[in-house]
């Protein structure tokens, strides 16, 4: 068994050794220049992790895993033209240091390289596989666009969010974990499992980023608390206070959203007031484990010895527990 | 056989029959504008020509056909947004109509939905099929770099001018006839063929449209003569051009590009007499000549009776001989 460290080391070493180097050197020096920002590689690690629960030559699924890390990045690639975001990873995004031209197109010779990558896996696993990553990307897409119609939208309830960040978070994770397993040589069954795993995993995942943006500790958390709430994101925890709220007190934590002539600190200081009458924390919390303890059953119920499981249980469980 | 026009028919049925109406509709209605614009749908029209040449059931085809068009249509698409181009087959493009985040997002689905009718093809071919698409993906995206690196360049030379019309235009004509051609189940060698002419017809029939932009009919050519010249475009006239041009005529050339002061009917009036003085118009037909004939001969050349190739070889010709 290759442990998480090992696994992303390989990676590591596999995404320096990448020649993008060809020409035009245009449309490819920005694709380097975003892998190259790393990351924590977790969707390429959730492939070549759950393979390895089913074989032990990872070496066969190095390539597809690539193709998750290089989708998922064309996804962020795109998504910070469409948020005007400046920065990610600490450094300037594409459209920024290049522009939006730019970042268009390297995104979807991005989009097209993630499938040459996935590609290269084992002939007999091609049609799954393949299955298995064009509805999950197609998803994705979908759960950008939900996203999108969220901020302009009047009222989003917690069943909307949580399929949204299904769409946009989780089922790439899933997809991640059903590829490694199907390249594994996993029952349809097992593989199944994995997906579900995936997707529990990535919902409290989601959700736990939500609530870190709150209640994190912002030394360990690594970005300023409360982000969320002067950028007005639905979030779970606003949507739960919102659910939660008298009418009277609808009108005025909504007032408070609205009102621009508030200073950052205050704002966020009243909001977290507001959740904590509410007790949104634990309310957040209790979903967090619920979908982790999901992820932990599906995993479970995977049909191999437990020490094959063991590796990937430590790795989700250190992902929830993140904070501490 | 299937005539050309039954096979438009066919695919016109196939579109139509598309159901974009799914959510989130903010994403899917412009995949069915781009795609309800019609066009002439070349691109799988020659897979489901290339395919009848080595077998009739058709119907096996048409998925990865209108895989092809999805392609390109998604191309266009994200290409309109690069250019700030407000119109496409006389209607607003889709960022005009919505907004670039729109344009940006739906592209991105279609590009991924290519994928999907790609792979509904039999199982056995997936993998041919797959790689040829990728490969050809990839180098539409460099030929559209090399095509905005051009808009900068100092000069161009008929070498670089004709690599980026092929990556940009020729492949995707050839991969959707090598396409075609695996799944009728034709031989490499003859798949291969089909490609070579795809790339030959790509290259005779765009360096044709550059000729017909200055010598076309305007009633015919169905848009206004000269607008590249107005609008300074590197075409295969202009390069020859150049390249025939003494010292002292490209300052003048050079000069006539550059005055912003001249109207565009004077421009194109005094860059024509220029490419007159020069017999440009005789070279690019006779290089349209030339790569209409290699295509020719590679359909020859693809070891099936002649009557199998006789609809490929009328369609071939009546585009090349459309201005007719």
């Amino acid at each position: 068994m290759y442990s998480f460290e090992t696994i992303q080391e390989i990676l590591s070493r596999e995404f320096s050794a990448i020649n993008w180097k060809v020409d035009p050197k245009e449309l490819y020096t920005p694709v380097e220049y975003v892998l190259s920002l790393g990351g924590k590689r977790i969707r390429p690690s959730m492939v070549l992790m759950a393979y390895n629960i089913f074989s032990d030559d990872i070496e066969k699924a190095i390539k597809p895993a690539i193709g998750l890390e290089i989708f998922h990045n064309f996804t962020l690639l795109h998504d910070d033209i469409m948020d005007k975001a400046p920065i990610r990873r600490n450094k300037p995004t594409v459209h920024t240091r290049w522009n939006e031209n730019v970042a268009i197109l390297s995104g979807d010779a991005m989009c097209i390289k993630a499938y040459e990558y996935l590609g290269q896996c084992e002939g007999k696993y091609l049609k799954p596989v393949f299955d298995v990553f064009t509805q999950t990307a197609l998803q994705v897409c979908e759960g950008q666009q939900y996203d999108m119609n969220f901020e302009t939208a009047d009222t989003v309830n917690i069943d909307q969010y949580l399929e949204m960040i299904k769409l946009k978070t989780s089922v790439l994770l899933a997809a991640s974990l059903k590829i490694g397993a199907i390249l594994g040589g996993a029952s349809e069954k097992d593989a199944d499992l994995l997906y579900s795993c995936g997707c529990n995993f990535g919902l409290s995942f989601q959700l736990q980023d939500d609530l870190l943006d709150v209640y994190g500790d912002q030394d360990i958390f690594g970005k300023k608390i409360g982000g969320d709430i002067v950028a007005n994101k639905k979030t779970y925890l606003l949507i739960q206070a919102l659910e939660a709220a008298t009418d009277k007190e609808k009108v005025e934590l909504n007032g408070l959203l609205k009102d621009q002539s508030i200073d950052a600190n205050t704002k966020v200081a009243r909001v977290k007031a507001f959740y904590d009458k509410k007790n949104v924390k634990a309310i957040t919390e209790a979903a967090i484990g619920k979908y982790f303890s999901k992820a932990v059953v599906d995993l479970f119920t995977v049909d191999v010895p437990e020490n094959k499981k063991n590796e990937l249980k430590r790795i989700i469980s250190m992902m929830i527990g993140r904070e501490k």
